[in-house]
């Protein structure tokens, strides 16, 4: 890898917000490529009141890259303020808001955010993985004796007390056919240097990405190291008693031509490092342990220690 | 006047829209002083429902200014793009939501409307009359036979069927205590070279600057020159029935220091052109009547030659 280092993340949510803050330490040239499936909280009552992509984890991967920049803490602040109280607006944010007006007016989702991201002078690219809101459905055992139960929907899945098994992905619009990806997402993940998986809710924030048939052949395509960032601590509900190897098969389970490069992991979330070496090894790839978790805020990446583990994964120096 | 003219618009809604996009074809260092009265649709909700300023307004004039921008068209439509449906955000202004979330996140409203010009890329600036929402009080006649009714509000006031004799504002969280002027405002009438007052709502959009005690003496201390632009059609409710000359009038009564050196009115709209030449005497000041109304558009200022009209009010040549 030389020169400017172009690196893709996908995901959603916190976990892509960690990524993206810590690669804009090591490169400006960074693209995040977003779910499109939440229906909750301020996404999922703008998703059905306006029926436009949710628009949530595109504004937290914008606040993570305006935040890296001159100037862009407060627009940062001002994407992600919640209002308030009890009434009509309370809990909308005010970035999405924003996106949402954008996405009405210019009628297309990718020009919508690149032109949030020219306001607020941001120097990467925040893309949607597809231009249409998608349904997860989970496959799940252990709600009813014996049987394998079909939970339907983001926050349902995300919260169930059974275990997920597997995921689909579900275009309400078109019924039966299978979800297609963004152009500009796929080509930055084609014509990447490396491409980020996780962290972040496993089934609803970093599969989806798996499940869009040509997102998942340009993984499988791309000449770009492959990295795949484990969590710090298993999610109650999605990843409840999942170890970190359980993690990668999950990951193979879905997408079985995928390979791996690289694996981090934080050194204290690994019960049995030599497991996960091999579960690495069997993906194609090595497994990097460091100490990359915030100290004082349990399940939560520190931005340096994550950008100098992803840093000794890819071979790169700190001068870089 | 030489050099870059400093001109200041003092107003409300769409007369200050059509002002501010006139002026800015003549220079671009422009400031709009706002209402904070209005009380309803999207701006009255906000109001009511977060406590904060009402933005429509302060959105409606920083709109005006974007659009003269290059690249600013875009993110004028934004601003002025309302969500439709039935739901909770219906009606709600996209620029309106970004503002009340800039209010909230900067608690301070002057700063707030800098943070979006930057934004925007406005090369002038848009700042409220006072710092806090205030209420419109009219005294109506013709509501009950031989006697004055107390009408409160803005949106009550310019929909009276009764006749407006005079109004009063109120700061619904000081009772008694007399409106504080916004004091950027107060120092861009008294550097300016120029101000503007009207057109627009006579009551509800014009006058109450005049009812704010420092601002009404900045706008007779200054010594810029004082033009009021008149309205093209009187406004059913608040000036039904009204001369050009009357408009005058209840500008003096309510502020009888005030001076006036040019009065704009449209050639169509003038029955008795020698009547409101001695009116405009009266005031200090002389009438420019010229053909500014738009062609088809019923009521509105073509921008053009409003421009064209304030250069010959005040001796401006085109070139400038």
């Amino acid at each position: 890898m030389t020169g400017r280092v172009r690196a893709v993340a996908l995901g959603g949510g916190h976990g892509l917000h960690a990524t993206l803050t810590a690669l804009r330490r090591i490169t400006p040239d960074v693209t995040a490529v977003v779910t499109v499936a939440d229906d909750g909280g301020s996404s999922g009552r703008l998703r059905r009141e306006l029926g436009l992509l949710p628009p949530g984890d595109l504004r937290q991967a914008l606040a993570a890259l305006a935040a890296a920049e001159d100037g862009g803490t407060l627009w940062s602040e001002v994407f992600q303020h919640r209002f308030g109280g009890t009434g009509a607006l309370a809990g909308h944010a005010v970035g999405n808001l924003l996106l949402a007006g954008l996405f009405e007016v210019l009628g297309d989702p990718v020009a919508a955010l690149d032109e949030a991201r020219r306001l607020v002078g941001v120097s990467g690219r925040v893309l949607p993985m597809c231009p249409e809101p998608l349904e997860i459905e989970a496959e799940v055992t252990g709600l009813e004796q014996g049987a394998v139960s079909h939970i339907r929907g983001q926050v349902a899945v995300a919260s169930t007390p059974g275990q997920v098994q597997r995921i689909t992905l579900h275009n309400p619009l078109r019924p039966g056919v299978p979800p297609v990806a963004c152009r500009e997402a796929v080509e930055a993940v084609l014509s990447a240097d490396v491409v980020f998986l996780g962290p972040g809710s496993w089934f609803t924030s970093v599969l989806p990405h798996l499940l869009v048939p040509e997102l998942q052949d340009a993984l499988v395509r791309t000449r770009a190291t492959r990295v795949v960032i484990l969590n710090l601590i298993p999610q109650p509900g999605e990843t409840a008693g999942f170890s970190p190897e359980r993690h990668l098969d999950v990951l193979f389970e879905h997408a079985p031509r995928l390979r791996v490069d690289a694996v981090i992991a934080d050194r204290n979330s690994v019960p049995t490092p030599a497991r996960l070496h091999h579960a690495a090894e069997e993906l194609g790839g090595r497994a990097h342990l460091g100490d990359v978790c915030a100290a004082g805020a349990v399940g939560r990446h520190d931005p340096d220690a994550l950008a100098s583990c992803v840093r000794e994964a890819l071979g790169l120096h700190r001068e870089r």
